[in-house]
């Protein structure tokens, strides 16, 4: 895919799609720098680069102190941005946080980045979030933005950021808006990251799953390896026929089959519960993206069928449950504590 | 109008349109509270609101500050949003200080007012500059959303935060997007804030005005007072058709005819320049808004014509000359020094 031999930054590289898109880079050849603040809350988790921990270079950082590694930046082919925070809840409990993380470390880098290795490929990692309530499904690029949370707004500003400065010919970059994504290495012990890093730990503890006023909104989850492959596309091509790109899953589930699904393969059941106010209340009802758009540029589809990425990771969490779930430790809505950011970071070798 | 007795909040109301509003609503009969951070290069003028110095409240304070206000926020009966920084220039200069005065700010702000002041009416006032390059004219409020320049960027993202939070039931929050304004109490000392401002200068100190490359971009410049009528009449709306509202001028003007308009006023001449190339890669070519939604829902057109307003701007600033212009310190496009931000307010009493 042209990444041989080539170097790679993947910003966020210790949180879930970021440790697997490390992997495969490293996989196909590249030399791979990790920046990574390990902020608690960030889903940083050093486990999540074992299988290369001794061919990855890393730097623990926060990616607003991003004049401290300038000159790495300076050498750069290609910049995967995915450092950020995922958490609507969080974002609405603590917004100043959210903005920091979201925002303005983000204009920080971005700034470095220009200056250092004008005109680089940067691939940010959007969300669909930013779509809010759907008008229509599926949702296409052309849906109105119109988010529902702290989150969303801080995503969108700093995707926004991405495309202005391509459009001056400070970089060249492009935005993949995500759906939902789930597989190895999701940050399951840190709560409100999403229904199925919640569904995935329950289902992992033997725990049943809850889905609230019956389950009926659509999701179309994607499978991280099918997400780490458009990364690897556009990152790698020759030309950007657009700047922005739904990522969307194969099948359009409702959160009730979402859970039969990951209940049976786990032996656990699944029970409806009411609506909590705070979660209602940014809720998107239904979502379902269209990916028509990287499918024509640049030849992607997803093609992990839910079950099948259901049955993997569930293997693959059973293999590693010690460094992805404490059971004696339930994880709650609190808010991450912000003890020093710059925690020592040891990585785990590969085994 | 409904502003009788009303407790109003005008934030960056010793800026150039907050002091207008200010004075109109003073007028109304309102009790008006003026909160502004007196923060260099943002506007604002103590003079602006000496008419009805001795009958505002003011607070010398940046909103993002707004916690050590909180119970002024409580009693408020309207919110009009339009304290920030308009600059583009300055924004490209200088990113983070633009994150922090239209984002942060308001985002600090907007947590404050809807803890203390649940569904109140906010106005808010955005920029036409979010729109980035028109792909059509007359741009509508449908028009994507394609910022060109920092400043861009964070209005629209303090747009969406009173968008979101008005959604969610925890505002009342419309957003104005505003073309060009122009009139009395516009800052003409500080540089880069507009096209207008720049010939009003010139033109007063009887300097020629230049336009760059022959001045066919387009713009709809629209008189103050039309602008005030706006934000008053969807301030005092019992309900909100929709969330934003384009406010765009009577007349689609060229540059060269604003230049030759204002020119003809003030007996200078018109030269025409090449484009530097820092304002070209912000430029957006020509842009004329539609304002047909506001004039739906609220009745409101613009009703000052560009030649009228000019004449009647004119007149104000050769009476007032000496709070507005300095002769002997031409500005120039470097940044505002950040000296103090609570610089010791004294309110120019009326005459």
């Amino acid at each position: 895919m042209g990444y041989n031999n080539k170097t790679v930054l993947v910003t966020g590289g210790l949180g879930f799609i970021g440790s697997n898109l490390a992997i495969r880079l490293v996989e196909l050849g590249a030399r791979v720098i990790v920046v990574d603040s390990l902020r608690p809350g960030c889903g940083a988790n050093s486990y999540n680069l074992a299988p290369v921990a001794d061919r990855v270079e890393l730097i623990p950082r926060d990616i607003g102190e991003a004049q401290e590694f300038r000159e790495v930046l300076a050498g750069c082919d290609v910049v995967f941005n995915l450092a950020g925070e995922v958490s609507h809840i969080h974002s609405m409990m603590a917004p100043e946080r959210d903005l920091e993380i979201n925002t303005a470390a983000h204009l920080r880098f971005l700034e470095v980045l220009r200056r250092e290795r004008p005109g680089v490929r940067v691939v940010y990692a959007g969300t669909r979030q930013v779509y809010g309530v759907p008008r229509y499904l599926p949702v296409d690029e052309q849906h109105p933005v119109e988010p529902v949370d702290y989150n969303g707004v801080h995503k969108y500003a700093t995707s926004l950021y991405h495309l202005m400065l391509s459009r001056m010919g400070a970089l060249d970059a492009v935005v993949l808006r995500l759906t939902n994504v789930y597989g190895p290495r999701m940050a399951l012990r840190i709560p409100c990251q999403g229904v199925l890093s919640t569904f995935l730990r329950r289902a992992l503890l033997g725990q049943d799953l809850e889905v609230y006023d019956g389950g009926q909104q659509l999701r179309d989850p994607v499978y991280v390896d099918d997400v780490v492959e458009a990364f690897l596309r556009v990152g790698a091509a020759a030309s950007l026929p657009a700047r922005t790109y739904n990522v969307a899953g194969p099948e359009a589930l409702s959160l009730r089959q979402i859970a039969d699904t990951i209940a049976e393969a786990a032996g656990v059941r699944v029970i409806t519960q009411p609506f909590p106010a705070e979660r209602k209340r940014i809720d998107i009802g239904s979502y379902v993206g269209d990916c028509q758009r990287l499918r024509r540029d640049f030849d992607w589809a997803p093609r992990v069928c839910f079950a099948d990425g259901i049955r993997a990771s569930l293997a693959w969490y059973r293999e590693h449950l010690a460094h992805y779930l404490e059971a004696d430790r339930p994880p709650s809505c609190a808010m991450p504590e912000h003890q020093g950011r710059k925690r020592k970071l040891v990585l785990v070798p590969a085994q």
